[in-house]
């Protein structure tokens, strides 16, 4: 293991993983890029069927024409969220052909994947770069996977696929309708996810793109939202997914009186503060306290006769119906969560697919996080400084992906509605587990005990001086926390770097250690 | 100047055109690419507007933002055709700032650019690489353009910018509508024309990209033809066209009666040779016999209860009419020619944009072109062993671009209908005077005084082998035409290669020389 450097944050970071050197966070808009994009080989239509026709067998002989081999990165994406059928099947067949030392890089994973841990086991896969949750991430935090674990946000994958920090050799894309040709989209089939914001850069940049769908329609499949032009095989199956686990049956209001509480606090705070406006761009994650927010908001705009200008999805039935009764204008959508929401794309006019690579990449000529004015974001620590973490919990085990979460951070308000404590673990913090976005990005903290504004937000502060919310400091809050669950017991772990969480600029902005068991 | 070289259809070429190595045609589907596409450089949003607002002042302050400067590359396209009033503006604004030694890479050019000939004559324009329409063809046959011209096809000149054989430095977009973001479309506004289909590859591989428009519409504009993130400036103009010049008023069915001759001979020669039949993929262009046969094609799918699965644009009304009226499902467009085709993409479900970036670009992952069952093209000149020109006229001339007529040669029935005479000079000759096309690619040839079957296509002649339709031999076609005019005069050229042409793989298939005065 390389030696730890203390980066801008005061994280001890390592310099070289997996035998690439990484960069130490240098601090907030401070790493400038060097160098030019990756770019795939150029390859010519001789090599391809002049009928357009690139159905092939099976995704076994779809993996042997793609040249699959010992060391690869494979990527697939998440769009089928926990009732993927695609992805562990990868594995399978490259453990039979024998092939080692994979890297995957999925955009998420989910209980699911849980078999691709006989594949970290026995040596098909040597490392998993992505988000990780449940049995995996705990797989990891043991220090049981042969490579080191490189955790990136959603703008922050593809920023590094474009950047060519990591070079996919094939991408194997999950996809509910696609034509001969590999024109695919999510809105029709068996296994409709409404959108595929998430294969974007992976189509674009892989050197070799396969798709894999049930419901396989007449060319041309439009909209082609992923581009047959780059496609090599397309593979037939009886099944890419579970309909049921596909869309989330859990986007769902919180009924917790205590998040509630929260959600109505945040909301007035908005209101409050201006905040929340005429027109403004907002965004909400599909987790119970943010939906009461949403649905809170939603009667606040209907009231005055405000609209939402754009929301961004992550979409669900709550947003539908804010498009749909007047209260959002336009929703812009890399992920659908629910049935509604699938429909709602393919129906409304307004409701438009809007790849991630769109909305987040920070190598990009301008994101659309900095546009937004409410930003309701979760975190499962939050330290005096408003540092923040959304991995691990306090046990120090690695349990979470970072989804869009770093990304959002760069909203015009960044508001962390969160409990005071969970299980008798306090939230707030003197210092968090892992340091995942730091806190000159994050606004403003409202738990059922109290709201603490950042005090670089000196104009929120002067707002609401006069306000009758209970508004408090993030001290006081830790305080409070700690009065009543006690001071948090230091984890034990050990020297073994485990895994590194990259910023949204491709620079490492802490690592975690293996867990001492 | 490089020596020259005899290519694979016998033409010399050089091998060096200003200064960059070429490759002479190798013959069909000989030349393998090797290496990577062009990557443009890694840009970061630190660089742009939180806010999202990329609009600046004047063309002129985002051309210097951009860092325009000595001998770069300029890219726009055509779909303003005639009506374009920005393409001379940016060469204007360079001459003002005493830029030098630009190359002009436009997707075709119009007689409305005749203006850029004093700066071609002033040195702000080292050259042209594109397709060159009337007087500008003529300034260059005559030896007058400082570097040397580079032809290239619709397809060929997405190959060569995502193979990086020319790069963009700056892309000026002229956009019917666009946010200050610089999401783009053509679907509305005074300028609106449909379809953005050839500015792909442009906003993708440039490094540098300004929309100009005269639509600023409010953020999001959906859809997103051309894509925000990768536009750096947005310039608000009065007009950037002239509606009356965008949509061509030309897309009318011949009403010369030899013209309606060939085009019957030629849709009996498709029905009866079994080329057209239900289900089919089909190409016409937009000149007069095109559409008469286009007219005549929709009688006939009405009739039998036929229709065409898929028609690729350039669309006219008479596409949106076999549309409409259900003998087309699906319109595949790149490019709008009228009113009726504008207002259709917008309103049509199955009227589908679809860049030439997707349909012509050899150099990727299949192409449609292959697909098409029924392609009618036209030609300058057909020699007896079927190989045709486009470019230039019988006196030597170059007056025509490529556009996609070499893209389409690989379709699986290539009919050219042509007059066997124009002016009293024979079409079909013992040589072209600038091979375009070698004849392998190209199947029939119906002239109003015979058909010819490329001696290739056993399977058509054979199959017609007891029609009444006259068919001939294309020696018999030529004795004829020079029967009645006479054995053309040869051109005399001096030595100097005053442009090239490009096949679809980059390679170089033929030369011009300077015309001798």
């Amino acid at each position: 293991m390389a030696k730890l450097v203390k980066n801008a944050v005061g994280r001890m970071v390592p310099t070289e993983v997996n035998g690439q050197k990484v960069v130490p966070f240098k601090g907030l808009g401070k790493h400038r890029p060097t160098g030019h994009k990756y770019a795939p080989p150029i390859f010519t239509s001789i090599d391809y069927p002049e009928d357009g026709n690139k159905v092939v067998g099976s995704l076994k002989e779809a993996l042997k024409k793609c040249g699959l081999k010992d060391g690869m990165t494979i990527s697939t994406h998440h769009h089928l969220r926990d009732g993927d059928l695609v992805s562990n099947g990868i594995f399978d067949i490259a453990h039979e052909l024998g092939v080692k030392d994979l890297v995957w890089l999925p955009s998420a994973s989910f209980p699911c994947h849980q078999p691709v841990i006989k594949h970290l086991e026995n040596g098909t896969i040597n490392r998993i770069e992505g988000s990780m949750n449940g049995p995996l991430g705990r797989f990891v935090t043991e220090g049981k996977m042969k490579g080191t674990a490189v955790l990136r946000s959603h703008g922050g994958r593809v920023q590094a696929i474009q950047d060519g920090e990591v070079k996919i050799d094939i991408a194997v894309l999950a996809a509910p309708s696609s034509d001969f040709f590999g024109n695919a989209n999510a809105l029709y089939g068996p296994s409709a996810c409404g959108v595929l914001g998430y294969a974007s850069a992976d189509f674009l940049y892989a050197d070799r793109v396969i798709i894999v769908t049930d419901n396989l329609v007449d060319f041309p499949n439009m909209p082609m939202e992923i581009q047959g032009i780059y496609v090599d095989y397309v593979v037939v199956v009886d099944k890419i997914g579970i309909p049921e686990k596909i869309v989330s049956g859990t986007t769902q209001i919180t009924n917790s009186p205590d998040r509630l509480y929260i959600a109505e606090l945040t909301t007035k705070f908005l209101l409050e503060s201006g905040i929340l406006k005429d027109g403004c761009y907002m965004q909400a994650g599909a987790g119970g306290t943010s939906l009461a927010i949403g649905n809170y908001v939603h009667q606040i705009l209907k009231e005055k006769g405000w609209k939402s200008k754009v929301g961004f999805g992550g979409s669900t039935k709550y947003m539908v119906q804010m498009l749909e009764e007047g209260t959002m204008e336009h929703i812009l959508d890399a992920q659908a969560f629910d049935l509604e929401a699938v429909e709602s794309i393919a129906k409304n006019k307004n409701h438009h697919q809007y790849p991630v690579f769109n909305a987040y990449n920070y190598h990009t000529k301008g994101n659309l996080t900095t546009m937004m004015d409410i930003m309701i974001l979760g975190a499962t620590e939050v330290d005096v400084n408003f540092n923040a973490n959304v991995v691990s919990h306090s046990d120090g085990y690695l349990l979470h992906g970072i989804g869009g979460w770093q990304n959002c951070l760069h909203a015009k308000n960044v508001i962390l509605p969160i409990p005071l404590f969970r299980d008798r673990i306090p939230v707030i913090r003197d210092e968090v587990t892992t340091l995942v976005g730091p806190g000159e990005l994050i606004d403003i903290i409202v738990t059922e005990r109290g709201i603490a504004i950042n005090p670089l937000r000196k104009d929120l502060i002067k707002k609401m001086k006069n306000s009758k919310l209970p508004i408090k400091t993030i001290k006081q809050l830790k305080d409070e926390a700690e009065r009543i669950c006690g001071k948090p017991k230091a984890i034990e772990f050990e020297e073994k770097v485990v895994a590194i969480i990259k910023w949204v600029d491709g620079t490492v902005i802490d690592s975690v250690r293996k867990i001492k068991q």
